[in-house]
């Protein structure tokens, strides 16, 4: 790890990870863009060919992070500790899992209604997403100016803090209201699912202070 | 981890990260006590109280958790391995977390009633969390003398293995007896979670044997 | 690390993880066997008798899992990577664990009908941890000979995959036409606790996929 903390200095600037990881945010952006649009519309069919393309995606993400995993296995000098790319890589894919998680139960358990709370909780993934772009954007800088990094990782916990929120509002309201336990069934799992991926991006956040606090 | 392990030997007797990991288990402790009180009230206003005081100490522990990850990536030579004291406090979190749910959750649903069983569950968590505060205590001593963090942590996997048949016994009782499926979900919910964090004390008390045979 | 991959080269070539990591999957293949029939007899008390000898092989197969970890505390050269022997120990207990899960909750639950889509879940455990009895029966091999562990991991990705789509089937034909939602409960528990059983077949296999690509 020391000799690998050293060799990190004379690293080429450009390293293939970051292209692949920046990859990985760019297919969870869309994903979460067209999660958005998947809760708000009322048609079936519509619904399921925008899951369709979510899942196209989810594949497209598996392949980047199986694309990192074996670059790490093949490099010798990586531009942070192995470790940490392999966790940010594999953290990534986990959030891309769940989107695709949550529009795949919305489609099996076909709910009488989306409520409105879905959809804010999408936009939540989406904004959150957006802080993952500029972020990762900037990660090959970090050592030299981690400030935008730090900056993206408050407002994400900002974010998930909002999600939070929304997630406990929701629960109430619905063990409140909804008087059917299957109907209830499906949309606490399939709030939870979209909850947990906000979770993850707040994951993915800490990592990335954690390389910051590492490399300062 | 070879140099570090030789370090040690030469590092002060006491060290910062021990009383961070005893501030996080007063925490537990604390909150274990607030949780037991917590199921027996039947006054939500009480219960509210309550909850608030378990949801300050679960951000205390937060802090504590947070300050071990960045004194880790501060300290060169470490008492133990750098990954167990990580673990040791991340898991320490994990068991707070789960206590805070398990409330967080009573609060958000607001079931009919609180079974004893939730209550038994609560005093589980309370009698693991003082084993955890014993076997913490000592840890310093650990290497000249495991003999009480051994005992603890056989103490906890009992309570452990008397929390399981709790859970057991009470979703036997529920699946039989509750005819409302959406009281059934919110008490399975509930007693999950402090089922869950019974068995998170566990995982502190198999890490506290893994250092043990690791600087036996 | 550098020096392990070093030292491994003069290994004998039996070493003492091989016979353990083997004894798991043996208790696996055993306990999923014992699972089919279980979920196909309609006698409850036979049930409970398969669900006390599945019991039986997830405490034996916990002690083997055990013996590794201690082992790897007390072993200077391991064929492996110290790390990759853990995971592997660790993720064939977890399968165990699951098999076990999903008996004691079915006998827990007490589902008025066990449909033939859990059998088929079951058998699915089985094709795949027959994989996996051929795929770490041939593990010490792996250097020299990968080609084995190849096929078997993509058999595993392939009844993974199967299974992931008897499962959705399952829950889109389970919402259909459940009306009792203590019932879906319970079998929706079930169910979910066996596709993470294969899901973890899945996670041993690319573990080994992992290794293959280290070692080459």
């Amino acid at each position: 790890m020391g000799l690998n903390r050293f060799l990190q200095l004379f690293i080429p600037k450009e390293s293939k990870f970051f292209p692949l990881l920046r990859g990985q945010v760019e297919d969870i952006l869309t994903a979460s863009d067209l999660l958005v649009e998947f809760t708000k519309t009322e048609e079936h069919y519509v619904r399921k060919d925008l899951y369709k393309q979510i899942k196209e995606l989810e594949s497209h993400c598996d392949t980047l992070t199986l694309t990192v995993f074996e670059e790490l296995n093949h490099t010798f000098i990586t531009p942070f500790d192995r470790e940490d790319i392999h966790n940010l890589a594999s953290q990534l894919d986990d959030v891309m899992d769940l989107i695709n998680d949550g529009a795949k139960r919305t489609i099996l358990y076909k709910p009488e209604q989306i409520p409105l709370e879905i959809t804010r909780m999408a936009e939540l993934i989406k904004e959150s997403a957006l802080c993952l772009e500029i972020a990762i954007g900037e990660i090959d800088k970090v050592r030299k100016n981690p400030k935008v990094a730090i900056e993206q990782s408050a407002n994400i916990h900002r974010i998930e803090s909002m999600a939070d929120n929304e997630y406990e509002m929701f629960l109430i309201k619905l063990f409140r209201h909804e008087q059917n336990a299957i109907e209830l069934i499906k949309q606490m799992e399939i709030i939870q699912m979209l909850e947990s991926a906000v979770d993850k991006t707040e994951d993915v956040a800490d990592l990335i202070r954690t390389i910051i606090v590492k490399y300062a």
